[in-house]
């Protein structure tokens, strides 16, 4: 059974639950029609199934590497990366004048999760350019725009993020890299940067590197960091490739997964580089491309955790083993133990999907018509979105190495390739506790405004259904007060410990409350249908978890901190 | 840090929370007294932490390999397997007849966590010889016990099991290896065994492997299975490795982790073979290996977990990043969320740890009474020490992983290889699925009263603290009222799918009571201290997860099977 992007699933969420055409209402996206969206996700679909899945186990058998300072990437890829150019889905949603589509965020997220399940290791590339390409639209000159950008957009160039140094990992103001202004509108940069994600490949006319660095006599922490692009090759008068500027990967990292995406360890001695955005500007700008960037790799976990069911269920079906089971085939997939992990695997795919359709849905609306509710409803679900998808991904890929027996434990099945590949969407872009934190914190100044308009309206909704699916409704509807007061809790404490003790299992709780009313609303959508009876697998048997972990959330740091690094070393 | 086994855990656990007094006072164990229990800890940490710890990643880095049929293990193995040999370490709880040492396996159950933690693939070695002997010392005749015990007991000689065939997993009544009476009391033995763990090795004299097989006209499933051992080379006269038997390494698995453990593919053309047990009784045979290699896995689990907390702390403890922190030392382990995950790791290693001791001790207070209270114990506490201390391995290692951020996904950290070696765990010696319809199923089939005679020593136990620790006494006590009822439901069920749709989630609901109880157990020994601190975390933010899982639990399969195979797939 061959990967199959879920394109259903995504015009179901599309007609169903999110409200698209309010989005196609706005004069910004009045042409993302009924018929372009279809057609959209369609062809999508037809790339994933046809171009991308076929080049998945290539990336981990051979891996990227490094050979004599230019990276070879895996088998295909080249190819793949071209496919995906060709088809325009790098600038689905950047700026028609520089080359782009304009559509929503709704639908690129889409489209991003189906290329992620097909072949994660590929799909970040162009999920790295779309960020820079983001940023610049945002904070570049005309001049840079107008250079970078249609390259970036049709694929010709590739672009990448350089955050991290060996030093300055979730402390990104720690950062030491220095950039130094040449008087002529060019700057040096220099130091290392570590963890770029194709950081290098041999399939892109030029690499565009955004480099975080510190002017001199800039202010300590995250205020004195500014911007720049940095290209591999200077473009010349004509805007193509000309000098090679004085950049270099030093090294691939040796990875759990991933293997066809190169990782590199990235070296600047005085690069030439263009300021993006103002000096001292570069957190402003990097959180731009950061909300985006979190999005999309919630995505990633979403959709390798669509890839990784697919794989088990395909193996259930076919597996024979023991008596019949109850509908008589005699494959595993009629075993009761197994028929939970795939309905709970299914079940909470949908869930985390749903969350990050919602996410992207607001983002769009909030760039549409300007609204503030929207704005803020997108800044709370991006950290759900981000820390939920992944850690579904995670999850869910485990438990198809359970669904394989043996099996998954043995590379050539491929299941254990997920959940080694997908691993690290819970920690790059901002592990999940530093995603759980921002929710916690940043996300709650508002006294926890937001969130509390989304609860009132996830139990407006669970009242609507009440009368349809009594026992689902009040599960819900009760789960969402057990959450307020959650949230109560948290906004009411001032010392941030006290809500960083408990931020990671007040996210999942969140999540868990938020999966349980989109599937709700699935059922409503399909009443007597499949998303009926998979909302009752969801919210009867998964939805309980919120309580044990909000209670876990409102425990505080007292109790905590009592227990010192000495008692853990104990 | 490198690697120190849990020396001062399990004494604590023998002084406080078994009731070691009552073994040493039986006949059988009269000489494991306290100086010795102490000197073996201690002795046994000593190999761990010199000889065996620094072989774990040579096992990663240079798998074992097949060359020209012959396994050749990983750099060192050969050594380390001889420091265990030689420390009389195989043999801790064989018959002294045969140079056993005849100690509990509650002494053993923790030196065998100990070198797991130490190094997993390696362990795995001895664990397989260990569970050989047993067998044979329960059901060989008296010429095989004198020719092989001998030899396994010393490490002159290897042990491995042959049950799965490609068609008979789980269900392992499927199988279709055959053997022939010669009429000389041999047997030839013809058939494909998978997944067969140190299958081969360079540096035993011999290779013993007990086989599962069919005589002909044997009724079907397994009723009709006899075992067999099948030795790599024939003894001759004088009980040396003679004439090459016939039998092959086919192929070793490319596996996911556990790479310095051979697993291999066994072909046997007319091997010849003596049988073990009666005929057609190679089940029963097969139970009383596969009851304590069960709890040897669940302790392989937990041995993992503290490797893995090990490494993670070492990180957080150095690894500077952001603000001082409450302790003003820069280090991670003082942000809360670093200090959240590993107390959760720590009180995780704690619970399942006791649990799987608890499940030793009641197998030694079985075998030196032969009060049926106690193998009833044993047999309720076996699946879930195996279940929940291999979902601790991989539940803790993954959060290692995530302890270190970036560094997590990097393979020369260490922390995903914990991760990847640990995970077969969860799946051999029956998956966790399986344990958790043995619970539900073969383990209540007393109708409950085996679990329930626990709970009640559980709630007795919290009535006593009740004065001590107020909040945490009343919480498990709760909690083991809920589990009384979720037992009640499950024992209810007259259909076995009913029961089987909530196994995982009653398993581990019974898991976290069970820790809890364990937990507070250490806390009234230990008040004030920091085994109190780690008490209050964990029943306070852990415990309440039991509530979502019980009621999981008791969802039945309706709702379940409802879902079709083709819901799954829509």
């Amino acid at each position: 059974m061959p990967y199959r992007a879920a394109v259903d699933d995504f015009t179901f969420l599309f007609d169903h639950m999110v409200d698209f055409a309010a989005l196609r209402d706005t004069e910004l996206f009045a042409e993302a029609t009924d018929d372009v969206t279809r057609a959209i996700l369609t062809e999508a679909g037809k790339l994933c199934d046809e171009k991308l899945a076929p080049l998945q186990r290539n990336g981990d058998l051979h891996p990227a590497k490094l050979e004599n300072g230019v990276v070879r990437t895996s088998p295909g890829y080249a190819e793949g990366f071209q496919a995906i150019a060709e088809g325009g889905w790098i600038g689905m949603s950047a700026d028609p004048e520089y080359g782009g589509m304009g559509l929503p965020m709704t639908l690129t997220s889409a489209v991003n999760e189906m290329m992620s399940g097909a072949c994660l290791s590929l799909q970040l590339a162009p999920l790295m350019s779309q960020g820079q390409i983001e940023a610049l639209e945002h904070h570049a000159s005309d001049a840079i725009k107008d250079l970078y950008l249609p390259k970036l957009i049709s694929g010709e160039w590739t672009g990448t993020m350089n955050l991290t140094e060996p030093q300055a990992g979730s402390d990104v103001g720690a950062l030491a890299s220095k950039a130094t202004h040449n008087g002529d509108g060019t700057y040096n940069i220099s130091g290392q940067k570590i963890y770029i994600s194709w950081g290098d490949n041999d399939f892109a006319g030029n690499i565009c590197h955004l480099v975080l660095a510190r002017l001199p006599d800039a202010p300590a922490g995250t205020k004195g960091i500014s911007l720049f692009l940095v290209p591999k090759f200077i473009p010349d008068e004509n805007g193509e490739p000309g000098k090679r500027n004085s950049l270099n990967v030093v090294s691939l990292e040796h990875k759990m997964g991933l293997h066809g995406s190169p990782t590199a360890v990235m070296q600047y001695d005085n690069a030439i580089g263009w300021l993006v955005g103002p000096e001292q500007g570069g957190m402003a700008a990097m959180f731009t491309m950061m909300n985006n960037a979190r999005l999309g790799v919630g995505g990633q976990g979403v959709g390798a955790a669509e890839g990784a069911y697919q794989l088990a269920l395909g193996y259930a079906m076919e597996r024979k083993q023991g008596r019949a089971g109850e509908s008589g085939t005699g494959t595993i997939v009629d075993h009761a133990d197994v028929r939970r992990m795939l309905a709970g695997m299914k079940a909470d795919i949908f869930a985390a999907r749903a969350i990050a359709l919602s996410c992207a849905f607001a983002t769009d609306m909030a760039r549409a018509t300007g609204e503030k509710s929207w704005s803020t409803r997108a800044a709370l679900l991006t950290p759900i979105a981000k820390a939920f998808g992944t850690d579904t991904g995670i999850a869910v890929s485990e438990t198809g190495v359970q669904v394989h027996g043996g099996m998954g434990f043995i590379e050539e099945t491929g299941a254990a390739q997920f959940t080694r590949d997908v691993r690290v969407t819970a920690i790059y872009e901002g592990t999940n506790g530093i995603q759980a934190m921002d929710l916690v914190g940043r996300k709650m100044m508002d006294g926890g405004e937001a969130a509390m308009r989304l609860l009132d309206e996830i139990e407006t909704d669970a009242e609507a259904a009440r009368a349809t699916f009594p026992n689902m409704a009040d599960a819900v509807w009760q789960a969402t007060e057990t959450l307020r007061e959650a949230t109560e809790w948290m906004t009411h404490q001032t010392d941030m410990n006290a809500r960083f003790a408990g931020a990671v299992p007040f996210l999942r709780g969140f999540a868990r409350v938020l999966g349980a009313h989109l599937h709700l609303k699935a059922a409503m959508a399909d009443r007597g249908g499949a998303r009926e009876r998979l909302a009752r697998f969801y919210i009867l048997r998964l939805l309980p978890e919120h309580a044990g972990l909000l209670t876990h959330a409102q425990a505080g740091d007292t109790d905590l901190f009592a227990l010192s690094a000495e008692d853990l070393a104990a």
